[in-house]
C-alpha cells in the first residue's frame, strides 16, 4: 500500500516510468490494478482523447507521429496508446515481442505505449480505457489512441474517444471498403492521407457528398475532409484545427458531457461484467465444467442446458 | 413449441428457408433461440468447419467462391458464413443493408449467409458458432467461415474452425503485416493468392521458411504454401486437397476430438458468461446505474468501487 502511494504520486507528477509500470499492472491484471484505478480516478477527466482509425496501409501511424510532434511543438503533453497490430509502434509479436519505438517517444512529455490486441479476448478495450485513465491522471493534455479500423475495433474506439479521426487513402476500392466497414458512421473528422496521389480530389468530394447526407440525416455538424500527406508532414496543422473544431462543437452543444457519461456507463457495465465472471468461475465451477465436457461432447446433454443449470445453481440461492 | 418442432424438422431436412429463419432467430436473440439450439445440438458434429481469413484485399471471398463451386461439383453440401465486413458476400451496411449475393448462393445444397460484425459487442463469435451449428444440423458436409484477419477476428475464427486457411497475397508489405497480426500462428493451411504477380515464388519460399521454424518449434505437421489465382480458378483443387490433408492429420493424431472439445469448452464458457450478464442486469440494477452515473461522473465515487459494490450486493446473498 505504501508502494502504491508512491506509485500514485509519481504518476500524478507525470513520471514516465511510473506510468509505464502502471500500464503493465493493468495489462497483467494484478491485484494492484483495481486499487490503482480507484485512487487515480479522481485525477482523471482533463485529457482530451482522440481516436485514430482506418484501414491497414492508410498511414495511420505516420499521421499519428506527425500529430505527436505537432502537439509537442505546441507545448501540449501527449500520451499515445497504439492498439493497431499493423502499426510500427506496436511492432507485432512475430518471433518475439520486439517493439519498434518511434523517435517521438523520446520527446519530453510524450509517452507512447503499444498494447497487445491478442490473447486478451474481450478485455482489449477495457485495458485501453484503463491505460488512458493512467495517462489522463499523469497530466497529459491529449491522448491519441491508434487502432486499425476493421471489424469491431473501430466501434470500440468510437466508444472511448472524444473525437474519432478516420484516415482513408485516395483509392476508390479502399475507401468504399472502409465505408462498408462502418468507418463512415463513426467519423467525427476525416483525413484523406496520401492526398498527393491521383484521384484524391474526386475521392475527397465523394466522401464530402456522403458526409453531407449523413449530416442531414443526423443533424451533425458539417464534417470536412482534411487532405494530408503524413510522409511530408502536410495538412497536419489543418487536421489538428479540425479536431479542435469538433472539440468546441461538443462543448458548445453540451454533447461533451453526454458523450463522456455514455462512455462511463459502458466502462462500468464492462467492469461489472468482468467482476461477475471473475466471481463466478471459481475452482469448483471450473472443475465441474472440466468433468462434464466428455458427456456434453458425447451429446448426453447439450451445452446450453448445462450452462443454464450451472448459472441457475447460483441464482436459486439469491431469489 | 409446435411451430418450433416444424422448424426443427425442416432444418434437419436441409430446407434453406428454415435454416435462414433459424439464423435470424439467433441474430435477433429471440426467446426461441436457446430452445432451438438445444434441440439441434444432438444433430450437430458431422460438418467439417473451415475458417478462411487474411488481410483485406487478399481475395478471400473470390477464393471462398471457388471453394464453394469446387465442393458443389464434388457433391458436397456446403454452408457459408461470411463475417468479413469487406466481403462482397457481406456487402456492408452503408446507407442501407444491401446484400450482394454471389451466384453460388443459388446452387442446390449451397447456403450462404452474411452476418453483421457491428452492433453486437462481444456477441459476434458466439452467434457465428450458433449459426454454424444450424448449418451442421441441416446436413452440410462443409461449412466455410470467411472473416477478415485483423485484430481479434482471426483468433475467434481459429477457435471455431477445424482447419484455418490463411490467405495472403505476394506483396512483401502485406505479408509481413499479416504475420505481425498473428495470422502466422493460427494458420493450418496457407494460400498464396494472386500468385501470378511478380515475386510470388520468393514470398512463397519466405513463408515456407518461417513455417518450417514454426513446425520445428511446435511439432506441427509440415504446412505447405498453396499458390492460387482465385480469379482464374487456379490452385483451388490443390488447396482443398491440403485442407483434407490437415483434416486427416487431425483425425490420425487424435487432435480432432481434442480441438473440438476445446472449442466446446469455450462455447460453454461464453454461454455461461452471457447468461450471467442477462440474469444480472435486471431493471433494478439498470436503474441503479442510471441513477448513479451523475455522482460517478462528478467523482463523488469511482466506477470501480461502484461496480464492486453492485456485484457484491448479489454475492453476499450467496455466501
Amino acid at each position: 500500500m505504501e508502494l502504491q502511494k508512491e506509485l500514485i504520486e509519481k504518476i500524478l507528477s507525470g513520471d514516465k516510468r511510473a506510468v509505464s509500470r502502471a500500464i503493465t499492472l493493468i495489462e497483467n491484471n494484478t491485484p494492484a490494478k483495481p486499487v490503482l484505478l480507484k485512487l487515480l480516478y479522481a485525477h482523471t477527466g482533463k485529457a482530451y482523447r482522440i481516436g485514430i482509425t482506418g484501414p491497414p496501409g492508410a498511414g495511420k501511424s505516420t499521421l499519428t507521429d506527425c500529430l505527436i510532434k505537432h502537439l509537442n511543438t505546441a507545448g501540449y503533453k501527449t500520451g499515445v496508446i497504439a492498439v493497431d497490430p499493423t502499426s510500427p509502434f506496436t511492432g507485432g509479436a512475430l518471433l518475439g515481442d520486439r517493439v519498434r519505438m518511434s523517435e517521438s517517444g523520446l520527446l519530453k512529455d510524450v509517452f507512447i505505449r503499444s498494447m497487445a490486441t491478442r490473447g486478451s479476448l474481450g478485455g482489449l478495450s477495457k485495458n485501453v480505457i484503463d491505460a488512458c485513465n493512467v495517462l489522463d491522471a499523469a497530466g497529459k493534455d491529449f491522448i491519441l489512441i491508434e487502432t486499425v479500423g476493421v471489424g469491431q475495433s473501430e466501434l470500440d474506439i468510437a466508444q472511448t474517444a472524444d473525437t474519432t479521426v478516420v484516415v482513408l487513402v485516395p483509392e476508390a476500392g479502399d475507401s468504399i471498403q472502409a465505408m462498408k466497414a462502418g468507418l463512415m458512421e463513426i467519423a467525427d473528422v476525416f483525413a484523406l492521407n496520401k492526398s498527393d496521389r491521383a484521384g484524391a480530389d474526386e475521392i475527397a468530394s465523394g466522401i464530402r457528398n456522403m458526409l453531407h447526407l449523413k449530416k442531414a440525416a443526423e443533424h451533425h455538424r458539417n464534417i470536412d475532409v482534411i487532405k494530408t500527406i503524413a510522409s511530408r508532414d502536410t495538412g497536419v496543422k489543418e487536421l489538428f484545427a479540425e479536431i479542435l473544431g469538433h472539440k468546441s462543437h461538443l462543448e458548445k452543444t453540451g454533447m461533451f458531457d453526454r458523450k463522456r457519461k455514455e462512455h462511463l456507463m459502458r466502462e462500468i457495465t464492462e467492469t461489472v461484467n468482468g467482476n461477475l465472471q471473475k466471481n463466478f468461475w471459481d475452482d469448483v465451477k471450473i472443475q465441474l465444467l472440466n468433468n462434464s465436457i466428455e458427456s456434453i461432447y458425447a451429446k448426453t446433454t447439450d451445452p446450453y442446458t448445462f450452462a443454464e443449470e450451472l448459472v441457475k445453481s447460483i441464482s436459486s440461492k439469491i431469489n
